[in-house]
């Protein structure tokens, strides 16, 4: 008797001949379909759940009767009555094959699960978390053969599962008790990576693990906490980053090490306890708690990482701005004070160059431009802007100094992001503003603004607002191509005043508020940020002998606010078709989010930062050159197609001194 | 120019060809000659001295001439100036080939030296210690390829050494400062079995490391403190370990933690606490300080075994006897709040069976039964005793529950080995007992004697006195066999005195001392031992079908302090050539020095412990069996050679009721 039958799974198409009485479980572990158990086939966990079709299937060639799987059994019946099994579904552990069949395996029942990204051109999720539950029974001891109960448990973990398994000394504290209590039967959290086991339940265990992504910024710390099965995001928090109060930017926060010795320890301290705290909030939003975390993803910029790790950064600070370590790094939470579940574990991604962190590393996770058919510049900034620019031949990495224009600071009017802060404007033919405020829907010459921004009042513009205000302006003829703002007479609106030597342009004045305004000031810090910016893409463009890239992708919270025809008529970014603009949002979270989730990428993102090709633009004498020349503001009209249809106006120059562009001496890197 | 010559490396005896030009230390390293370096060549450590030897050689049919190796450079004669170089040396690095020669490596250039044991049938040590210092150079950060000051001393340390290394957090914390102070050398402590940089020195380094091999019993912690390199013994010490609080004996203990949940914690915190503080004391006894000691390799009995690691000991007191780990356990020795070098590591042998703990094994390393050619029975005497019985062919173990009998316990003259107390004993024809006190050089017959005590007394009979005692008596006919005390009539002696319804033997009387007797109830309890010792010996020789075995070795401090010829007129072991019949002294203690000094020998005793076949006596019908055979005293004579040419007094049968020895339940495993 050995009748064999045809057997195909969807989605996946794969297909087998299997011998009356095999189980379906069984024959999906042969062909390698993606089928979960957690309890190894003991009708348990019911995580195999399949669902058999019947019918005719003539593109597989198959019939596929009722009489293909074996009867309703009683473990079936019994999970049926107990927990409730959907109609149709069989366990794919207790159904066994008795004829040709088509089986279907449901998305929750594969291990492998998608997470859909919405962006077009971001990859999916695939789920395969560092950290499993698996179910195991175990041999109880015998004086004949006197192993170690752990010794045991190892031996069931690698005939069951094919694992090998390690446990620290507190999981092997509790393991003889759970043996016992679980009557040899135990759920243990494996965690793949390293072979612990970080947990051990007594019996069959099925809570959710869960997981945290934590993207550590020199201003904010925010953590993404996900079910590290389904890869559902629970909660979503951040905090300000506590070592402001040691200095604002990365710079002064390394020269706070060089003056005050140990300072790097206190600064390690706070920002620890403050992951701790994060740790905490987020756990009881989702109404967890921090034992329920397994492991911890954390990106971070390089200086931010060195002091999380406990590394001195101040040479990071000077030149060769040489990192203590630039790998990945896997380690027990409870080594950095991080309170989780005891054995949790932590994994950082490798950093890219002394300037270039782990953060760029998470942005060329998610953003993949290793894997780009098309040419693609990836911006992610900040204080410095990271710049990836590469396809699937080759990927190069620099970082700008940008300085903290593009955030708000060193603006006259400017702010951070929040109600009140303009965001968006334009200026129209008649060179008068309109604009609209962060948390607010309506323009400002809309009916009911007045009374939508009764609470907020108009507190000044985020770094997004200065953006498209400094761009409306040279398209409106309000600035030249130098960056200077005209006066009300060459300008032609008296919203243009005199601020001494040069002129202002009047956004907002009125109500109890500060008077509004574009100094020239303002739009000289952002041609430097921008310069930088610029300069660092031209120069990865040089390297690649390219002229133009096919796609931008601006990521991070600036990018993803910033509008991409603005950033392109002020000369931020090369130009490209404004429909290749895309923003990642926070893309340095979403790959860390990618990292904890999928073991996979890991290994992944390990191989791409060895290949990428680092640029140290404080060595590059081209730098300099593409610096002093993007200073320029380049369009008066907007420089592609699909927008605005309006006139352009015949291009000004308000410099009575000279018509090139004044020249400044390049900012050190961390100035 | 390839001309080629032959160079012969004494005492190895390797040969090979090598064209002129190629240094000493190159030509021995790719003959696998063991010729040590920490510098790697540089002409900075001196490790690598040889002795070039000029002359004939007819055995290698090679004439060595001055001329057959490059002249004396200068990095020898400054290396000379500054340290001194034996005359006659040079420096395997400087030194050329350039001509046959012939070269030897003297014992302080070996890297695995010998450490030569006393005892002619124990092996010898080779030294390889887990430990090593490596010197390298590394590349200076390079802002073209930007990688961690750590990945480049990974790169050095394979490129020049050839191995992985992993490093804590703590030593990258202190990598970059060594790094640069050390002008891109730096010498690392590194640790072999787990690729870890325990520690970073900028620059060349040589202070020794020393290592601790400690023995932890229930009664005494005792530890020794060797210099890695050299495997010299730079102190000993020991103290009492805290837990007799607890409980007095292993089972006690057991009962405390069934009593108090929460006690192992408590006893796991006291043990830490003494070992730390042996630490210390041993350190300070070497004038050295703690972080100069690296590794930490520990035996122990398995409660202290699981009692050190954190692990709840009760499954240990009750069948079947559940070890919570049984293989060896390698973890950092802060992970247990031991205080040594920051990184320190910790090595615990495994465990043989729930009563064979990581001592058995220790004393299995020492003593190697595994390799042994004869049939040794190896008795290693405690509370328990534990047994080994094989040769390389097979190997048996198993634990016997001798109860604290030997110890001086439970015996009304009883007493620890301590000054005062009787250790050795005769007794005449006369039935006159002459003895020696621990610690005095003088028989009690001898002049002088009684000034000799004048300090100490006589105070009691410790566990060895114990036994010479009632096997004299037997042998002068003052004991039956059954073990019976005769009366003053019976055995014709008047020191025989009636004590209730038996008799006991007045050893000593006198001074303001206590009467020290040996009671009938005396030599039941040492029956009840010596049978259940006899019963586990006897039980192994079953498995192997054997009557006899070809040695007899008594391990542990009782063990070095036991008459062998005693031993056997007792039945405590089997018979055998009393020649045969020899003390290894503190093997378990030895065989924890063993794993410190020898890497290789750790996975030699793991394979060991794995190839043992284990008995359980408490569930082998058969050791009841031999237990109540050998509660008699078998010998009335000495039975065998080249003992005391007395002529044997007839036997003798005291019991005036029966003449078979009394059956007594046999008592539990852990009573």
């Amino acid at each position: 008797m050995s009748e064999k039958h045809t057997v195909i799974f969807t989605p996946s198409g794969k297909r087998g001949q299997f011998a009356s009485g095999t189980p379906v479980l069984e024959a999906a572990r042969r062909l390698g379909v993606d089928l979960d158990s957690v309890c190894g086939g003991r009708g348990i966990c019911s995580k195999c759940q399949i669902t058999p079709s019947f019918g005719d299937f003539p593109k597989f060639g198959v019939a596929s009767k009722a009489a293909s799987l074996s009867k309703w059994n009683a473990v079936e019946e019994r999970y049926d009555s107990i927990r409730g099994l959907p109609k149709g579904r069989r366990l794919g552990c207790q159904a066994k094959i008795e004829g040709d069949v088509v089986i279907d395996v449901p998305p929750e029942s594969q291990v492998h699960k998608q997470v859909i990204r919405k962006r077009a051109e971001a990859r999916d999720i695939t789920i395969d978390p560092s950290v499993r539950l698996l179910f195991v029974e175990v041999e109880e001891p015998d004086m004949h053969k006197p192993s170690g109960d752990f010794e045991r448990l190892q031996g069931a973990l690698k005939a069951e599962w094919g694992v090998e398994a390690r446990a620290s000394l507190s999981t092997l504290a509790a393991l003889q008790a759970t043996l016992r209590k679980g009557k040899w039967q135990v759920t243990c959290a494996y965690h793949v990576p390293s072979g612990q086991i970080l947990q051990i339940w007594p019996g069959y265990h099925d809570s959710p693990l869960y997981g945290l992504a934590v993207d550590l910024g020199s201003t904010t710390i925010a953590a993404h906490l996900c079910d590290l099965a389904t890869g559902e995001v629970l909660a979503s928090s951040g905090l300000m980053n506590p070592q402001i109060r040691f200095g604002e930017d990365l710079m002064s926060r390394v020269s706070y090490v060089m003056m005050n010795p140990g300072g790097d320890v206190e600064m390690t301290a706070v920002v620890r306890t403050a992951i701790n705290d994060l740790i905490g909030e987020i756990a009881s939003m989702a109404n967890i708690t921090r034992n329920d975390i397994f492991e911890l993803v954390l990106v971070a910029n390089p200086i931010m990482h060195h002091l999380f790790l406990g590394l001195d950064p101040v040479e990071l600070g000077q030149a060769p701005f040489a990192l203590a370590v630039s790998d990945s790094q896997s380690f027990a939470a409870r080594e950095v004070g991080l309170e989780m579940q005891h054995n949790a574990q932590i994994y950082t991604l490798p950093c890219i160059a002394g300037h270039v962190g782990a953060d760029a590393a998470a942005v060329a996770l998610s953003e993949a431009p290793n894997l780009s058919e098309d040419l693609v510049l990836i911006v992610d900034v900040g204080t410095n802007a990271e710049i990836l620019l590469g396809n699937k031949e080759r990927v190069l990495a620099c970082s700008s100094p940008t300085g903290p224009a593009f955030e708000g600071a060193q603006i006259s009017s400017g702010q951070r992001a929040a109600p009140g802060a303009i965001e968006h404007i334009r200026i129209g033919t008649d060179k008068e503003p309109v604009f609209k405020l962060v948390g607010n829907d309506r323009w400002s010459n809309e009916a009911g603004f007045e009374q939508s921004i009764a609470q907020t009042g108009i507190t000044g513009i985020c770094g997004s607002g200065i953006i498209e205000a400094i761009a409306e302006m040279r398209m409106a003829g309000i600035v030249d191509a130098s960056g200077l703002i005209g006066s009300a007479e060459q300008a032609g609106t008296p919203r243009c005043i005199s601020d001494g030597r040069t002129n202002a342009y009047v956004v907002y004045e009125g109500g109890s508020g500060p008077k509004i305004t574009v100094t020239n000031g303002d739009i000289r810090a952002i041609q430097l940020a921008k310069a930088a910016l610029y300069a660092g893409a031209r120069l990865l463009m040089d390297k690649l002998k390219v002229d133009t890239v096919d796609r931008v992708v601006l990521a991070g919270a600036f990018g993803a606010h910033i509008s991409p025809k603005h950033a392109m008529v002020l000369g931020m970014i090369p130009d490209c078709p404004v429909e290749q603009v895309t923003s990642a949002g926070n893309a340095a979270g979403t790959g860390a989010r990618i990292a904890l989730l999928n073991l996979a990428s890991r290994a992944e993102i390990e191989a791409t930062v060895r290949k990428i090709e680092k640029i140290e633009t404080a060595i590059e004498p081209k730098f300099q050159e593409h610096f002093v020349e993007a200073t320029n503001i380049p369009h008066a009209t907007a420089p592609f197609s699909g927008l605005r249809a309006t006139t352009p106006l015949p291009d000004v120059n308000f410099n009575t001194k000279s018509d090139k562009p004044r020249r400044r001496k390049r900012r050190t890197q961390l100035e």
